[in-house]
């Protein structure tokens, strides 16, 4: 019987595990392949022959849905079409293995490597199967509904803006808080903090960025509540698309020494209210790699579909025409919200960025509509019982570090 | 019957509402009072007269135990021996609205409040009871085991470390993370980072911080790891007793054009360390706000002590010798984890400092003793049962919104 591969690649979620804890118990459930190896930290751990066989042990599953980050390791290696001996190196690897499918979970660059595989192997005439399973914490990949690892990310966020407000608003002074979350392109992250509709103000990197309009917006929110509350994502541009961050590199007026790791937006933010003399008070709170794997506040909705598409891929990966898919998730009509899975073809996936639609966008950055928060909430139900020891949830070793 | 009345004071807590609701709890089963008044905003909002009359009820005392941050507000508002007018208007308001006791939950400086109105009430005749409730996250008020926050503060920091360390080691590139936790004077929250020994580098207020020693740690670390993940404590110091922020505006080389709200010294520590040349990729981590009001990761020990000492308040109150203490935390010997309360002298508390031993501090910047995890590790225990409703927890209204 011949063997499939796993890897991971692309920025860490808390439920990327979730999706090879669901290959790996379908597999124990209908033995489509002998082994499931694990390629370790992606393609670049594939071409260097870093390989795991993963043994099923139904514990360790369920500890591995709980761990956040990938267990596999991750890289940021990308495939070119002019480095062949890559190519030629990977397929080896799997002949050497008996590897008849490569699954490969990741973002948009990933499904990029699947499908760069897909067509190589075909050119070829290889007969091997690459499918794609979606995972990012920033929600913009085509053609699927909604990606593993965003509503767990969502719910993290519209958590600590709803505990964070309660603590910015114990004093009575006049007072700015900025939140800024992740989100270098799309404002999904950042619109899942108006799920319970705190922010004042809301920037997106969909809705240009206007210096005046948005100190103009915190003037008047302070003269009405003595409080401003404010969301930002790290991507907000101007109308020029022009990133905050070199808007403040070219201001000269003290900001441009800055270097910061993260946080930036938001200090430019605090910055230019400060500067103005808005409020003598302002505090940031940069959410960080905390909003992509924080895993005490999973979304059980999230786990589980992540879960249900690793099932899904492996269940899927014995037809042929499975080759060059990614498993996306669709939102079925009705009242209730269920979702089905379903192979989309890898190569309109990749490269390609899912926004955040301007129809859901209120104006003057006071939030978004009903419409943009009724698809995000299904997404954050639910708490999945997490195993704690000494207080502490219980991770699975990362396999990297066996090596 | 006479009345009570309750308020909170100084920076919130994930569990300060929890030592109310023991209060509204002990109340509604043993009638010692009328009515319990909670005073918005602290003593400033005592001296204005705004007092609201806390009902029980018990489905509304059960999320006041899950809700973060102060519910009837917050001050920093500090009483002075020179503004008599402010203890006879205290006075004045507690006759008004016939209070016989009056229960202040904070930190050292709302000890120092309990001491003096205490003080004043005695010398001149009138016989009215001042009790002290601690609270904070800093853990570094005296006479008490510990302070009730401390232990949810603690769980949120080695929860994050946990998950942040295992997104931080999927790659495989060099690579430096730098947590910044709060603590301006003592290490207690930041030595809580090091409950599972993963930080390569632990910095305490109490350690005197030296930069050639710290860059020669991190190098080593890199050389032998590839990867150094390091713990700050906001409030670190030099040898000369200057905080690093200090350091930072003193050093002229760019930095001192920097203007955070938070994680100064993490972002300072990145600075060196880029500047030095050790790693091109340095990330910070601000834990910032959330490390005090995330509720999703409470501590159950902690939460349950609070309401523990709230009722323990309440129950004492109406013994005379009440007046000018503090209920304070005994860790009890033996094997097992348990506690009694105690009253305490509050002047013995206010303004005063306990700081993290030294003998729990492990040389080299390298984390503490097994002394130090096993006083912190109980503390953490548990989680509590959270209410959801769409996805988030529920929590009470504030108090001071109804004004």
């Amino acid at each position: 019987m011949a063997n499939c591969l796993a890897a991971q690649s692309g920025g860490p979620t808390p439920v990327i595990n979730a999706a090879l804890a669901g290959l790996l118990e379908a597999n124990n459930e209908e033995k489509l392949y002998d082994k499931v190896y694990g390629g370790l930290y992606g393609i670049e751990g594939i071409l260097g022959e870093k390989l795991v066989n993963l043994i099923y042990n139904p514990e360790e599953n369920m500890l591995l849905k709980q761990t956040p980050a990938a267990i596999l390791g991750s890289c940021r290696y990308k495939l070119q079409d002019k480095n062949e001996a890559d190519f030629i190196k990977i397929l080896e690897v799997m002949d050497k293995y008996n590897i008849e499918t490569f699954f490969y979970i990741g973002g948009n660059d990933s499904m990029d490597t699947v499908s760069k595989l897909k067509k190589y192997a075909e050119k070829a005439g290889i007969n091997k199967r690459f499918i794609g399973l979606p995972k990012t914490i920033d929600n913009d990949l085509a053609l699927t509904d909604h990606s593993p690892g965003y509503g767990s990310a969502a719910k993290f966020i519209a958590s600590s803006v709803l505990a964070t407000s309660y603590d910015f608003n114990v004093y009575t002074r006049k007072d700015v808080f900025i939140v800024e979350t992740m989100g270098r392109d799309t404002g999904w992250l950042a619109a899942s903090a108006y799920l319970n509709k705190i922010p004042d103000i809301l920037l997106l990197p969909e809705d240009t960025f206007n210096k005046e309009k948005f100190l103009n917006r915190v003037e008047k929110c302070l003269s009405t509540n003595n409080k401003c509350y404010i969301v930002t994502s790290e991507g907000i541009k101007d109308s020029d698309n022009k990133s905050v961050t070199s808007l403040a590199t070219e201001s000269g007026d003290g900001f441009d020494h800055i270097t910061l790791s993260g946080g930036k937006a938001a200090n430019f933010l605090r910055h230019i209210i400060i500067n103005e003399k808005l409020s003598e008070s302002c505090k940031v709170q940069d959410l960080g790699v905390l909003q992509r794997c924080f895993s005490p506040s999973l979304s059980k909705t999230d786990v589980e579909e992540s879960f249900q598409i690793g099932k899904a891929a492996l269940l899927a990966s014995k037809n042929p025409d499975s080759t060059g898919k990614m498993m996306a998730i669709k939102r079925n009509s009705g009242k209730e919200y269920n979702v089905s899975f379903g192979l989309v073809p890898v190569e309109e996936v990749a490269n390609k960025v899912k926004y955040f639609p301007k129809e859901w966008i209120l104006d003057d950055y006071s939030g978004i509509t009903d419409g943009g928060i009724n698809y995000i909430l299904p997404l954050i139900q639910g708490s999945p019982d997490i195993k704690y020891k000494n207080g502490l949830p219980v991770y699975l070793k990362p396999y990297y570090k066996f090596l």
